[in-house]
């Protein structure tokens, strides 16, 4: 018969590895069922003393960069370096097309084997906070059974770049070069975010094309306001097929992390993480206290034709809705 | 003895073009204190069918890019070519250093001693929604009162520029050329907003380096994103000395009019425009009512810390806190 885990035998089964276990844990974390969101807060209370030591770095690209194939190689060498990876999807279309475009653990022959790799797919959305809640809470997960490289993959849909580099240490962006590839992060500001950017397939015929597109966006970053501190965002070229170019963007990652943890950048951007994430996710949960009111409900939705009609001044709407409120 | 003015007064008052009575409504919805803001909100329910006839303009640029004058030039010559022009101030520093940058009326001779037009400088900030409340306000008064064109201008500060943007129709940027000035907006992400940018000071020894910044900007735009369908950003040289230049804005200004009322652009924006304000001052409301609460109040600083220190996660401290509002 199956027993019930106690948080316990989570805690436990997480510091101690325990691949089954640590699975189990994450599923937790992504069940929208109230009984487990208890015991997930209970744990993650628990395992908290176990988190922390990990670079986190958000990978992002549209599909068809490479992002896959980069992560593999990658991620095996960091595992012989002696690293241990854990690999995380944040995929908003899982939500939407019901399958997932990351998350195939198929798509990392080399890591996915490795005794020193955890791969996560992506979870579906719903409940408090989404995908993006879940992810950090995983983070905090494979953190505590002792991954050291926790990787954020993403692709370049919507608001969710945004979200992962919220809970990265290092952001990074995969491009391929090509009519005006070289600009589509730009393009979608996202670019502004990266701390690296990596133009890949930098192999056979279309090296030099990559290496033309790299200094295209070398110049045009001369136009950007970088977000962190005396970082200039880096650009490198990289064949995730030959693995020529994987050493010199852990390189570039490690010098990063020297930087900012010598100036306390590092430990001050986790603070500030988690609180805007605090307060993110206070604000979205009064929303919700808010809207559940069937009276406030209702007023809303008729107050809101008004305003798009212009029929009513907009501070009058939302004193109308505060005052049924403060009843 | 002074008669305190009705809500019938200040209507009849303000579209009916009585200066007097606008500076008092002017100041009426600038007013902190909850007497006046039953009144205020009374009054713009009513001037509401008035409303909404105008090209909302906002101007910004950085201090010293001469701002004042072209506003001076601008707003004269629109007033020869029939229109009547208000011209609003929202200024940061107002509430900080007391005094404001912007507002000063003797910076704008021509226009400040013109019948056809009127200006209003920053109000302080305070209460529900700040400075930009109010000057979403002041626009629709102004607009009661006949002016057909407003100008709403504000100085390259925080994120003033943001809620500037979302109040107006057209956006424009002031800049002047020099070394890196030209630059000088897309590094706060401000370029994306302007739907033209216009280099200033264009006269004398100056003009070739002004249409040089004109080229490097053109070409910086390409990589840029720009808000408004259909529409790229257009940067134009100008003298507001010379007034030379001024005419080929309005020339701008009125096509893109042209263009957006054409295809619905012009409503679709001032509903969506009103629609988000509504819901932003809504959220803003919701969470002064959460924290008027002093247990939460309190428990939230606890709480924050605590999140800061990595002691508790932040969806278990997060229900903390609802949870006491639930009760």
């Amino acid at each position: 018969m199956k027993k019930k885990l106690s948080i316990d035998d989570y805690c436990n089964g997480i510091v101690n590895n325990d691949r089954v276990i640590l699975g189990k844990a994450l599923t937790l974390m992504e069940s929208n069922a109230d009984i487990h969101n208890n015991i997930s807060q209970n744990l993650l209370n628990k395992i908290m003393p176990h988190t922390g030591n990990s670079i986190r770095i958000g990978i992002t690209g549209a599909p068809g960069v490479g992002k896959s194939t980069f992560i593999d190689k990658f991620g095996y060498y960091l595992i012989n370096s002696g690293y241990r990876v854990a690999v995380l999807s944040v995929d908003p279309s899982s939500s939407i097309s019901g399958g997932s475009i990351l998350g195939d653990k198929t798509r990392m022959e080399k890591l996915s084997s490795h005794e020193n790799s955890f791969i996560r797919p992506s979870p579906s959305k719903g409940a408090i906070g989404g995908v993006a809640r879940k992810t950090r809470e995983s983070i905090l997960i494979c953190e505590a059974a002792g991954y050291n490289v926790i990787i954020i993959e993403t692709v370049g849909v919507g608001q969710n770049e945004l979200e992962v580099h919220s809970m990265v240490d290092f952001f990074m962006l995969i491009q391929i070069a090509g009519a005006g590839d070289e600009l589509q992060g730009i393009k979608k500001g996202i670019v502004e975010l990266a701390d690296a950017i990596v133009i890949n397939k930098a192999d056979g015929d279309n090296k030099q094309n990559v290496l033309s597109a790299v200094n295209v966006l070398k110049g045009a970053l001369a136009y950007l306001n970088h977000r962190t501190d005396n970082w200039q965002t880096q650009v490198l070229a990289c064949s995730a097929l030959s693995e020529e170019g994987i050493k010199e963007i852990w390189h570039v990652i490690s010098k990063f992390r020297k930087l900012c943890t010598g100036n306390d950048e590092f430990k001050k951007k986790r603070e500030r993480q988690r609180v805007d994430w605090f307060d993110n996710l206070l604000n979205e949960e009064i929303k919700k206290v808010f809207f559940r009111d069937k009276e406030i409900k209702h007023k809303y939705s008729v107050l809101k034709k008004e305003v798009l009609e212009d029929k009513i001044s907009i501070v009058h709407a939302v004193r109308n809705l505060t005052d049924i409120f403060r009843k």
